[in-house]
């Protein structure tokens, strides 16, 4: 299971020139209040919506391989609450956080994707970042044989809140905690938190990709940097896009190629399913290989559309 | 310009078991009250959610294709609303109908697409059929060069008021007048309601496809259907599917066959989009073949792939 962001995606293609003229940062994340989202939105161009949130694309996906799964993640009384919602149930993933009744509204994530399939989020969480510890529905955590939780909310005080009781209720209950970055690490003010939350021993099992490996140690070299970071966690796996995937366990380190792809699309959401892909190998105990590289099938799926939901039968996909 | 519904189509995939199970007129197109549609909803999988509406498609396409357009249509005051507008405005699309303050929500088109491509319709209008003759702007009917209908607004009384006073104000000022049966004549009881209009001499240009062709006149012949109709619209345009499409205007017949697609993806918006590539050749003074060419070329673009709002570069696809 997994606690998150609950956003939907808005997809639109530009051109370079307009991620220049809008001052987005290219192939990362920002964060935008209210005001900024709809100048930007009134600047894009026509769009399609589709779920997203980093660990519920994740959850999404791994539901989609046929795990058992369940998400947390504050949505809105609103259409497009209603949307993540349904898109979160119709999978069969269990999701029953009570929407909030009052503003701010669903959050949404403004994803302008160039021709190189290159993806820039632009997000305003709205109710995502209202989670309180409250809203955990603490037997379920208690439950989960893996509790994924998403860099995005250890920020913000509410959601960092909610964040650590849920690691408090894991590591009195059992779950193995794992902990995904996506790109939070960019946030102004986010590296020293994240590195005291990951260096306190709060996580056995940390995805994310070789930048933010970089960026979150301060080390220059990749070598340097799993080093580090495998020193404080059990098990790290780091993607690191065209050039494959790789995972350091109790000393030894896996290194897998990218699966190949025919055309990138729309990179969107390639480190949340490969995370799925990953966690649906660990669930049914095959070895970090095979885990690793059925992360990199799932990715592959992702990128090949737009949007940061599987398409095809990801069963079939990774050959479950 | 066009007078339309304003709707957000919500696309998911299923099995041809999905469709029998559910009841549902495959390849076809049903209204729905708001209950049916939540419990059709809670059935379907994960979708996605892009702007629609057959004539909003049509404009939204037109633009994409250089021409001057504009959209009236109803949307609610909510975040479906936004979307729809957005989607609009962002081509270019002079849309300014002042949103619905009150329930219904902006309408959805719940589609689900099967695997052989064909997209089955059930339409929420909500918020469109509120359309009243005085959200009409009346100056901007009447500076049209071509003002075009959709059959699905010619049924519920307060919307087709709206098309009646619409067409006056056309007939008075010189646009002229298009309309699209866009599956309506499916509908129970509609058929007696747009014989009348188009036998009344209201239509100058009617575009259907030929299975409507074959409903509206109760013939059973497409020759027969196609003699009955141009002897009432100046300029009959008939889809006809993987078949191609023709035309007949002044006595003369013209035929083409279908543009060429690799894999049909989902059949939503063929039409709408056909219609969109025969008006811009229409308002740019091409012969009719060229016209019907257009319009094949832009039908073949957005069958390949979910939704149907173009993806690819309108202008370099039909070669503009």
């Amino acid at each position: 299971m997994a606690i998150g962001d609950a956003l939907v995606d808005v997809i639109a293609t530009a051109d370079f020139a307009f991620v220049e003229k809008q001052n987005l940062p290219k192939g990362g994340m920002q964060l935008l209040s209210t005001d900024q989202a709809d100048d930007l939105y009134a600047a894009m161009g026509p769009a399609r919506e589709i779920s997203g949130g980093s660990a519920a694309n994740s959850m999404a996906s791994a539901a989609a391989l046929g795990l058992d799964v369940a998400f947390i993640g504050q949505i809105a009384n609103d259409q497009l609450g209603e949307i993540f919602a349904h898109d979160m149930s119709s999978l069969g993933v269990r999701f029953e956080t009570p929407p909030l009744q009052s503003p701010p509204p669903t959050g949404r994530c403004l994803i302008v994707v160039t021709p190189d399939g290159q993806r820039t989020m632009n997000t305003c969480p709205g109710a995502s970042h209202h989670l309180r510890p409250e809203a955990l529905d603490e037997k379920l955590i208690a439950s989960a044989s893996i509790l994924m939780l998403e860099g995005y909310l250890w920020g913000p005080d509410l959601p960092r809140q909610a964040l650590v009781r849920a690691i408090e209720i894991a590591r009195a209950a059992g779950p193995e905690i794992a902990f995904t970055l996506s790109e939070s690490v960019c946030l102004p003010g986010r590296r020293e938190a994240l590195t005291e939350m990951i260096g306190s021993g709060g996580v056995d099992l940390l995805f994310l990709n070789d930048h933010e490996a970089l960026q979150l140690t301060g080390e220059s070299d990749l070598g340097n940097a799993l080093g580090v970071l495998s020193a404080k966690v059990r098990t790290l796996v780091i993607t690191r896009g065209a050039k494959g995937a790789l995972a350091v366990q109790d000393g030894d380190r896996i290194d897998i190629p990218a699966a190949p792809v025919e055309q990138v699309v729309d990179t969107t959401g390639a480190g949340d399913l490969f995370a799925a892909g990953f966690l649906a190998g660990r669930c049914r105990g095959h070895p970090l290989k095979a885990c690793l590289e059925m992360g990199a099938v799932a990715a592959a799926e992702v990128i090949s559309h737009f949007g940061a939901r599987p398409e095809a039968d990801l069963r079939q996909v990774v050959n479950l």
